[in-house]
């Protein structure tokens, strides 16, 4: 079920299209899935959106491309978005994740999500050795 | 603000005793941050979350140790867990997190976060190509 | 699926019967959406919860009635209720949303999810000028 | 820091001093804490969210006064509320939780943090067993 | 849909065995549910898991078994996993939780809803005599 | 308490001067708020969502001003960002919310924050007449 139903003909509008085009040759694939189809009716938004994610993720950077889908999939658990949990675990397969390491990510999700929880409960307050701008006081201290 | 004080003499329990030792000669510091003084009065609590935190994080794996806190600060954060992005943050960089990783970590997690709320906006249907019992479905059809 | 089925004679409660006999009048419809007939295993629950949405939702206010059900959207897309994303699109289009205003309010919605976890993530300390009871000590040092 | 602060005499309006005298004779105390004050500026606000307080957590029922804060607890730790959170914690040790179910608690609360991640990172499947309608259909199939 | 799916004969990996025959003893039922079918991909996370489910929900402790399983329905709304709601909602019904009871369960968890939200929107500050270091401070200054 | 402290000379990076240039004329004013001091230390990160936050909320559109801050409001609170709720509760009375319409904003955030997990807790299922889907089939199957 879905709140909205992409259009028949969505490529007849020429923003859209470019866009489209865009995904097919940046993924030298046919399949574009449904995420754009869906965002295409506002066609500032799909560009919008689109321009990131290849920003984001596809350009080489100094974090490689599979770190980038864990933390991507990380994300989409603890948001409880299930479209975007199960593309990215998809994405993560298609760039090479292991059944060892995608137990391995589970496990820190779920250990995350227990240790989250249990510092929320007791409202554990952050050490002043976490805290960034401390540290620049200290420094600034000691070197007077 | 806290919801629970740690007493005085944590350690004159001989079972916080052991897992805060275990924690300095782990971690090799005498520091111990506050989620395990908050964690002691229920010792029974405290030894299985650091029994897997140690099992989690600590281990050698397929996943490499700045990977692993990359991954944490990712679920800290969109589970809105303060405490935790605070150490998590300052443990990624105690582990060679550069400012330009930092940075390209908020990007995915920012992106993210945009995203997840447009695919749940819009409850886009999950695409079969990213299902993977249809492919398991797919691949027995064509064996068949 | 769903962890509970409404009986068959619903109705034949008289508290249910009053309830959905005022859902009917107040929006001129016999249309009872499911969350109603789920609710009404526990008539007290189902009076307060109409009871609640009646007021806020349908009485004349300083908030015209398509913001309303556009504000309401955006919380149930950022707890991720399906049901309630559903519901309230369907809703905000009966009042009169249109693609445009859609379309922007999903790009407000995900801006906004971006935004919240780079905030989140950063832990960006809230300024001054934003904090109510700063304002009303600072209007009190200037009026002394 | 805070988004409002309540005006000096708030009890100048007859609808919130009969809200406010209701709190303090019905929890037999002089103590109106912050939350009520906060929700001050809008009476009607105010009365709504105390009557229902009044109903769902004051009166005797099915479940016992403590037991019925520590849920509340939970929903608050697992929804992120700081304030909630302390003011139930404090709470259910008014109503006499220990430490030793205070402990449990959260070894409680942490372990559905956990799988509650877990199942949506794997996006379990709901077993036919669980499903309510489910038992229904097959009630009727093995009635006839 | 789902992110993965079980093997075949996952019982020939004899430390899933072992989690599945305890499983099986432990609950007195031939009867595996699907999470720990989903978890099986990974045997040293299914064993950290169940091992965890059963010291925690599976001991006899100061927390009567219904009411376990109704926190865990609390915080799994709140987190809003499906799975997790099925499935806990189902336990507290087998361990006898009355239509009654679980009227009022959804009452205290949508209240909480409700109110968590509200002091969140006011960001209303905890009153001293919620935290309990200030408990501590208090009681140290009357001491001396 | 913070994750990451700007530096001094923030702007003696031309793009961070740049963007900082931009707030101050599109804003006509010299303050600039800390998240984006905050950001300035990865100035592509910086730029991006100034654009975004310029094009989504600071643009005429067919939402008005005062409604596009609301909204935000509302997806921060749901998001629990604390720093957000600061900032666009801020914004909205600069835009002119009255203490009226913040009233009735907080009592329909605080109503779906229930609604929501009421409709999670009981996993309603969708009415088929809310699913955008159905009413294209309904519409091709009454057209044939």
């Amino acid at each position: 079920m879905s709140t909205q139903v992409p259009t028949e003909n969505l490529e007849s509008d020429p923003r859209v299209k470019a866009v489209f085009d865009d995904i097919r040759s940046t993924r030298k694939t046919d399949f574009i899935n449904n995420m754009w189809l869906w965002l295409a009716f506002d066609p500032a938004l799909l560009e919008r959106t689109w321009t990131e994610v290849k920003e984001v993720i596809g350009k080489p950077s100094s974090i490689d491309p599979l770190t980038k889908e864990m933390i991507y999939i990380a994300v989409s658990v603890a948001n409880n978005c299930s479209y975007c949990v199960h593309s990215h675990t998809a994405a993560a397969r298609a760039k090479g994740m292991t059944e060892e390491q995608y137990g391995e990510l589970l496990a820190i999700i779920g250990l995350a999500g227990k240790t989250n929880q249990l510092a929320t409960a007791l409202q554990v307050p952050v050490d002043d050795a976490f805290d960034a701008s401390a540290t620049v006081r200290r420094t600034a201290a000691e070197g007077s």
